[in-house]
């Protein structure tokens, strides 16, 4: 079934003329039919639409007209992503209905590269704590994890080849690790966040769902760019993240594994998985004891992330404080009551742990942890502990889940990887080189 | 001297680390401080800022982060685009001083690959008729073309490998065939206008000057991309320039020669070098005579071009009418005179255009034709009648000059080719053919 192809062979073949879009957005369109009644990934889907897109891209290579590197692949969109043609909710009863005047920047660099829009996944309340309906793929009784609980769930369930979430602390790596999709987040600034919800101004980024490491390499390298509109995108060159996951090694990675003061809420099952692939590694492998300050950083991603929601979302607040979950509620209490000098110090805490990145990793190609403390949580205890993120999303760091993994309960752990600042593309190499290190053990 | 390389080649040096962008720009800085007191390319020009970009391109380099496909190569920008960090004067004392607050989209995306911003070069009145004080670098007494002047005499005259300026009527081929580079104008909405003077909704079309036929392919690249912003960019892909320009074409290319009403203006020695063109090509080019509605193509161009210009700058011309040239006041007072409905016959006319040549291409590859009726006029006399490209400009058509030809006053003469719009990649393989194939004749 052609669903079951990654985005890189659907693109691929494609372009050969040995498949259809429509064939390919059909058959993603059956494979939610059947199974998002229990799943619960997607919010918005207009089939005809989808369709008729795909039509017009398998026209387009009938007519010789020119094709993209998305050229007729579907994509699903975390619904605080702006589209000009479906509503964007953003998991509250609070936009019910919402309808964008414009696409987000993305989504037009997605159309640049003839990407299928296929519709909206689910994301937890504005894309914070209190979880939405989706449940896991893997097992009904247990949670995707979150805030982008849908894209993480389509991707695993086959409904769609790559989908597109945020990640203000650990809402990419998280479910990517819980449902067993590769997870990407990009250095922070690489891709444009005009359109997207803004929670966090200094911490939200945007990040990919695959089911290969080249899918989410590719997706990244079509929504990356400069855009003056969002604050955090810089005036640079980009890495080259296809060219980076297919590159070999020039020699063997320097992989560093961090003792972290919260290591004692990994659960057994990761951490003896995780020991494994260090075996695997060998003197390729170094571990060491963190400074204490570390601490302090996952303290400064709170206050930042907490002071900045109450700030961006002030007004939506007061206004519509009822259809406010009490989950988010006690956040936003909680958060009012910081004062601006505790932000700022919190602000000048992330500009030292992002010059201490940028000299640790002149020493190491990257960082060897876990994606998440373990197996998905049972659905109804919340959307999982992104603690294993923190610190690289404070960062803006560049990170990738590789589900490589199975825990007791026969789910997907993943391993996360985290590399220096703009060394997107080395970091992709580096999983590559990982994964293949492991398939030969 | 690094100045008289191609882009191509520079940004290959420059990836290699066997040039400095700093040298680069410096080379250009300095050529331009020899030459163009004579030749008066450049409106503004902001060196420090110019070489500090170089230096901040170098030092990425340095450090292994990311390159571009312009990493470190000068581009300059002809007076209608809009720049944050230069002013942007169009031509005329009306704008004198104006800073724009924003970049034009297509800076966002020279930056997005690296290229430096080196300044503004000179444009017409307001990108129309009234010319510049700019020379011709092959010869001071005559006009190197307009509206895009100064982007073309600064190719020309080695002072930057690569410039942009814009077409409504025959504002990049023409100067492109007086100066003797190349000149590239995409299909009409493959590169967006955002932040660029409109003059016409439906006829300003980007194009690019370059010294290689790949230079101008891998500007078109960069600056290409859907941008909802531009009322005629379009959602889908875009033709993949460089790789289309490097092509082998699967099986020799077609030529069509239209015999055009306006053919008597075709000056002798350019009538000569096409005829000698057309013998080399023998039976790969046809010669048809065309239909007697071209006629009428010419002036629906100018009915549209002289109504839209009088409609978008409506309040500008009230206001500062003293300030307007006489040349132009004389095609405003015309331009009032066309009704809505001779306007909207006008568009209707551009709509049958469209559609003729949407089938007459499945017949050719590409029509050979004039780039201008000769080489470039004597300084004082105007910029040289655009209408050898004025039936493509109203089709949105891609078009390419290409600098082959010698008149008889030893100044250069351009060779057009034209193709199916969205087919610029074939327009691009079949310009090198022809190239290679005249280079074995």
């Amino acid at each position: 079934m052609p669903n079951t192809l990654s985005a890189t062979e659907a693109v691929r073949k494609i372009h050969e003329g040995t498949l259809r879009s429509v064939d390919l957005v059909q058959a993603c369109l059956d494979r939610i039919d059947e199974t998002d009644d229990e799943i619960g990934a997607w919010v918005h889907i207009d089939r005809d639409a989808a369709l008729a897109q795909a039509e017009e891209m398998d026209k387009l290579r009938r007519a010789g007209k020119p094709m993209g590197a998305l050229h007729g692949v579907p994509v699903s969109l975390k619904d605080i992503i702006d589209t000009q043609n479906l509503p964007t909710e953003r998991g509250t009863p609070v936009f019910k209905g919402r309808q964008p005047s414009a696409d987000a920047a993305i989504v037009e660099r997605l159309k640049d590269q003839g990407a299928i829009i296929l519709g909206k996944t689910v994301t937890t309340e504005l894309a914070f704590v209190h979880a939405a309906e989706t449940k896991n793929p893997h097992n009904l009784a247990h949670s995707p994890g979150g805030s982008s609980s849908g894209s993480a769930a389509a991707v695993a369930a086959f409904q769609v080849p790559l989908a597109i979430g945020t990640q203000t602390n650990g809402s990419v790596i998280r479910p990517a690790s819980f449902c067993g999709t590769y997870g990407f987040k990009p250095t922070r600034g690489v891709i444009s966040r005009r359109g997207i919800l803004q929670t966090s101004k200094n911490l939200d980024q945007v990040g990919v769902f695959g089911r290969t490491l080249e899918d989410v390499a590719l997706l990244a390298d079509v929504i990356k760019g400069y855009d003056p509109a969002d604050s955090l995108s810089y005036p640079r060159p980009r890495p080259h993240m296809l060219n980076g996951c297919q590159a070999e090694a020039p020699v063997e990675p320097e992989f560093v594994w961090l003792e972290l003061p919260f290591d004692d809420r990994l659960a057994l099952d990761a951490r003896e998985g995780l020991e494994e692939v260090m075996m695997a590694l060998g003197d390729r492998i170094e571990k060491i004891a963190v400074p204490s300050a570390f601490g302090g950083f996952v303290d400064a991603q709170r206050v930042i992330h907490e002071y900045e929601i109450c700030d961006h979302l002030h007004e939506m607040f007061s206004k519509h404080w009822a259809q406010i979950s009490a989950d988010l509620q006690a956040i936003v209490e909680r958060g009012r009551q910081i004062s601006h000098s505790q932000y700022e110090e919190a602000l000048e805490f992330m500009s030292s742990a992002n010059e201490y990145f940028e000299v640790f990793f002149n020493d190491y190609d990257a960082v060897l942890t876990a994606s998440a403390p373990g197996e998905a949580p049972k659905f109804g205890n919340g959307t999982g502990d992104p603690i294993f993120s923190t610190i690289w999303t404070l960062c803006g760091l560049p990170c990738v889940s590789l589900p490589l993994l199975v825990g007791e309960n026969s789910l997907p752990i993943g391993v996360q990887l985290v590399a220096k600042s703009e060394q997107d593309d080395r970091l992709l190499r580096t999983a590559n080189w990982l994964q293949n290190k492991l398939g030969e053990a």
